[in-house]
């Protein structure tokens, strides 16, 4: 199916005749699907289709799909709903294998509309046909001037490029392909998927990582319709090097209500979601503002090395706004010092000392030689990137005019990315036609910002995808080891079992898969207990066990810290009668014993099962950090070392395993394997394994491991 | 000094005639600022003064202040800086009360600068003279066209209106007026302070708060100069019901440094201002796009009397964007119900029901009838704010210009606040003079947005500030009860100690503020131990109590939960040996015996003294909340019942006051008191205060109070 997704995606972007089924003048689409085909003059057989017409805007038409004397690559499909499933038929008659619908009314309208999408789906599957839409605002070839929708006032003059743009929006791809040609991002596609009846925002991600001439992929999503294509589309990216940047609904739970009653797309977890961007280097931006303003930095062909940034400032107010701004983000601001300082300092209309921090407070007089000033800078090796800052009017006289060529002339040869941010007037009303600065390095394609915390922004996600592209090794994919062993435990254990494990047997079935547990037993009788307390030694920890009883605290099913044999008997005891008062009819499988364990960071890891994802491990700091702050991370397996150093590192409570209160450094080690098996492990159990917390793990200090203090599973009877 | 800066200020944006010293052809500034003034025809008399010219620009020049026939409001003193003090000589011989300094090259720029600054504040301050600079950019008055800087291209038309604008950079000034300007908004003036030598920031804003003209102050600061005034300039802003809004640097270290490399000033700690602002209701903006996006909201003349929001979407796409963002941002989206949604249904043109949730899907129809659309919407209590959506070209045809002037129409009639989001093209470039949709708007005053986050932002805190004027209460000024018994305990207590005083002594001290504490009394033997206990009731906590051991903990120097005498006595004996273990030299002063409790959630509150404010409260919850997260919130005293409940929820970790883990609520209203009374007690006690830790307060469920288990106060020697 994904080949011939595939090959639709190729024959809808790239068709060489086209029928366009509903031509005509007197409607918003019938007549524009022609009008644009005609003015990017469409070099192949185009086919308007009208039963009532022999000719239309000057083109011969046909009465029917069938008169047409040729297999059309492409069917454009405009026509009122009923008729929708009839041209289908027609179409697949006629040998045509991909459509474009563009008629709304189905299933984000009504039931009558959901019954006729699902006719048209079960037809076209039966019959290979393929489909982008319905309830589509059609899409465009940019690269080619293919332009199958309604670009109006957006796109009289194309501006191509290599950035690919889907959007499951029809209004936001008209909009957005605007908001990019004003900020001079040339484009590749744009691409609308309406209702994703067949073909999904995917499959066109898919398509363009895989065409040489584009090299971003940015898109609107309300809501995946398939998240493991999505995880494909992911891992594509990777090892393609293309950036993706998606402005994704669903942050919240207000919007996840509107976009489900938009497009009907279940949107799903979105930590899950903002995990996978993580892990796979997904750029996520904020709003229709930011996507734009990331894709310039991304456009830009030249990557930073490293993690320095230099800002040269016209106006030290920008200056000290912009170093808050980067501290608050995150970039690094090293000093200018020793060589680089000197040959500065040697500059005839450079300032004092003073002002050659970083931001580089130049000023005016500065800009006007910055090809004197950038060229130590390139080669000082602390700076991988220069920002300069701009503090008047983008439409101004003198030292605008004087430095922006400058600027474009360094852009190109210097070998390190400048980016400009242009705080200041930018209309040019009642200034004649006085060309604005900004638009021309724009124009030449220097990234130019005019709000900073976007620039900065849209600069620390640039770094980070470039320090993920250098540490993520292609070759590091990650292979699952042999788990037959771990496997027949797990059976063995399921052999007793179904449903939610007891606390003990969840134990052993992680210690099947090589996590740590405490050293423990279940005893049926007190005299078993004493007899497993001694062999563990004391002190020791017991715990009811029991299926029905799962708050062990709260029925006083708990007795820590016993320190000999008398204590355990009556804590025994105690138990046992505090159990059965809180749950009268409750299964009592025995008495867990097990050693006490005091010191140790407590954190919670955990498998759950997303409904779009499958299997996700998350990863928290105990107590309330989870419960409060929700400060957790998420990953998709398989998940590499690389992915679990990440994964611990994301969260806010980070610091307290680097050691805080008193506390020596966490054995993070421990964990990063923990981690890593439990990915093997979801691999490995797949749907069978329902479930699982491990809550708490006690991490002990550096090098001194880690040990499951409780953990509950949740598995299929048998596996 | 006030009403004085007050009359200063007033000859500096009203003079009635200018002495212009060193002005010339041949300099920026020397040429610049005759131009301008001439330019925009000032209404009064203009002295360029220049020591070889008889005439400069075509009019009559004197060859030195004194040899101006009257006595000027104001001096523009441009002159070299090794001529400035001489320049200010004259104009005080002259009579001149009044003067910006342009010159640069002082404080900010080396030793020599920094004495000559020095010499002219001395002069000036003895002679009462005025200065604002140097090292200013100048400023204006667009209400009245005095343009006593270089507007240059920004400012050939004015947009004049009530907006003031205060910026420490005079770069930024001149940047963001054009800013401003590109935005639509009406300036009343602009004012750069450049070194603040004498008048500074404060004195403008204070200005400008009491000018009937300006209804909204805006400011850039890098530092304030003096935060008390500032505190009288917040108060003032309240009693005004004017909103201010600062783009403010120093949210982080970085920022900090290179704020102080600029202009000298001490940034003072940041959440102090946080604190404050919150305090007194003042809009903190991110950066330079969004302060004038944010005085947009504010510049409307309505406002919002209730906290729920309508979206009107042209796209579905676009609507579920925004309604998620709301939903991070904070806004409520209340349903389209009853009445209102009858109506709207019963609309001719408007869509199903399905997409008249919020955000209501309207499409381009509903856009083409919103006169229709909006009168029920206005009627409906829910609603306090209309946002409208649109996803399409902003230079577009059709849709776009049918729109655009109903939506102006609805926006003047309208009760409500009408604001809208357009996404999409906004240059016009190769569209002729086809006029942009969104600057039609923005010429009529309707608040219309091009970045979704900053508008909702802004909108946000629009609600925000209203919410608070209308909660808030001019008459609620805070006094100061009589203290006087208060003040005796403390005399009392402060005999025996200084410094740093023991626990007990200073839990003594909050309860002589009316401060609950543990009972609890300090044994220097076991027997009267034992009696303190008895007294109290068991079981009891000892401490060992010397102000040479503050880690009781660390020290051994505790023992909780004693539950009789003998266990009492070995505690007693084992406290006073570890303590003595622990630190050889200590005195020891005894033993306290106090009420063990165990219950209650812990929370943290202080009095510390900022270096700019002086005493200010803070307030957190106990535990990895204030060490990790940085968790509190401050508050400037005097501190309101309303600031206080505020700076309880605005928390991130309030929540767990409100119960959680299977805690009750807890007594939010004795926290409210507690911080009350604290506000109290610190202005009681002024500077004597050095420095006060409650650590923690245990707060009890509701209805049960609250105590503090520990404290600690560091004291100067006596009040």
């Amino acid at each position: 199916m994904t080949s011939s997704a595939n090959q639709a995606v190729q024959s809808i972007l790239h068709p060489r005749s086209i029928a366009v089924i509903g031509a005509s003048e007197k409607t918003l689409y019938g007549r524009g699907i022609i009008e644009y085909l005609k003015y990017f003059k469409f070099g192949g057989n185009l086919f308007p289709v009208n039963p009532n017409r022999d000719e239309i805007m000057g083109i011969k038409a046909y009465r029917s799909v069938k008169a047409i004397p040729e297999i059309a690559d492409l069917a454009i499909i405009i026509v009122e709903r009923k008729y929708v499933l009839n041209t289908l038929k027609e179409c697949v008659e006629s040998g045509i294998k991909a459509s474009i619908i563009i008629t709304a009314g189905f299933r984000e309208a009504d039931v009558e509309g959901k019954r006729l999408e699902d006719q048209i789906v079960a037809f076209a599957r039966e019959n290979e046909h393929r489909i982008c839409g319905p309830n589509c605002a059609g899409l465009a070839n940019i690269q080619d001037s293919t332009v199958m929708c309604l670009l109006r006032e957006e796109g009289r003059e194309l501006t191509r490029g290599s950035v690919g743009f889907v959007s499951q929006s029809g209004a936001l791809m008209m909009a957005l392909a605007g908001v990019a040609r004003d900020r001079g991002i040339g484009l590749s596609y744009i691409v609308s998927t309406g209702n994703e009846c067949d073909l999904e925002v995917c499959d066109f991600m898919k398509y363009m990582l895989e065409d040489p001439g584009t090299s971003i992929v940015t898109a609107f999503i309300e809501g995946f319709k398939g998240p493991a294509k999505f995880k494909e589309v992911a891992d594509l990216a990777l090892l393609k090097k293309k950036p993706i940047l998606l402005l994704k609904v669903g942050k919240t739970e207000l919007g996840k209500t509107a976009a489900s009653s938009h497009t009907g797309h279940l949107t799903g977890s979105d930590v899950v979601y903002d995990g996978l961007f993580q892990q796979k280097a997904i750029i996520r931006v904020a709003d229709t503002y930011d996507l734009f303003d990331f894709t310039k930095v991304f456009s830009y062909p030249k990557r930073p090395k490293g993690d320095g940034v230099l800002i040269l400032t016209s106006s030290g107010g920008l200056g000290s706004l912009t170093a808050d701004l980067c501290g608050d983000i995150g970039i690094k601001l090293p000093k200018i010092e020793g060589a680089t300082l000197d040959e500065l300092l040697g500059l005839k209309g450079l300032l004092t000392f003073d002002s050659l921090g970083n931001p580089a407070d130049i000023r005016g007089q500065g800009m006007k030689i910055l090809d004197k000033v950038i060229p130590p800078l390139m080669k000082d090796d602390k700076f991988s990137l220069i920002l300069i800052c701009l503090g008047f009017s983008t439409v101004g006289t003198g030292v605008a005019q004087e430095i922006v060529p400058t600027i474009i002339d360094l852009a190109k040869t210097s070998e390190k990315p400048i980016f400009v941010l242009w705080v200041g007037r930018r209309s040019n009303q009642g200034l004649g036609d006085r060309e604005s600065g900004f638009d021309l390095l724009q124009k030449s394609g220097v990234p130019v910002f005019e709000k900073p915390t976007t620039c900065l922004r849209a600069i620390k996600a640039l770094m980070n995808w470039t320090r993920f592209h250098g540490e993520w090794k292609e070759g590091s994919t990650i292979s699952l080891p042999d788990l037959e062993i771990s496997r027949q435990k797990v059976r063995g254990i399921l052999e007793m079992n179904s449903g939610k494990l007891d606390e003990h047997d969840s134990k052993r079935m992680i210690a099947a898969y090589g996590i740590p547990i405490t050293r423990e037993g279940v005893a049926t009788s007190m005299k078993e207990a004493k007899s497993i307390a001694e062999e563990i030694g004391y002190p020791v920890a017991l715990k009811v066990v029991s299926e029905q009883i799962s708050h062990k605290t709260e029925s006083g099913g708990i007795a820590l810290n016993i320190l000999n044999g008398n204590e355990l008997e009556t804590a025994y005891q105690e138990i046992l009668e505090r159990a059965k008062k809180y749950n009268l009819t409750a299964n009592i499988k025995g008495v867990l014993v097990q050693e006490m364990i005091k010191d140790g960071t407590e954190v919670i890891l955990g498998i759950s099962r997303d409904p779009q994802f499958g299997p996700v491990i998350m990863f928290g700091i105990g107590g309330i950090f989870v419960e409060l702050f929700k400060d957790v991370s998420f990953r998709v397996p398989p998940i590499s070392r690389f992915d679990a150093i990440e994964m611990i590192q994301e969260i806010k409570g980070y610091q307290v395993l680097l050691g805080m209160r008193g506390k020596k450094k966490a054995d993070i080690e421990s964990i990063i394997e923990i981690i890593m098996k439990l990915s093997n492990m979801a691999l490995d159990l797949r749907d069978n394994l329902v479930e699982l917390d491990i809550n708490p793990l006690a991490v002990f200090e550096e090098g001194r491991g880690a040990k499951a203090l409780d953990a509950l599973a949740v598995m299929k009877s048998s596996i």
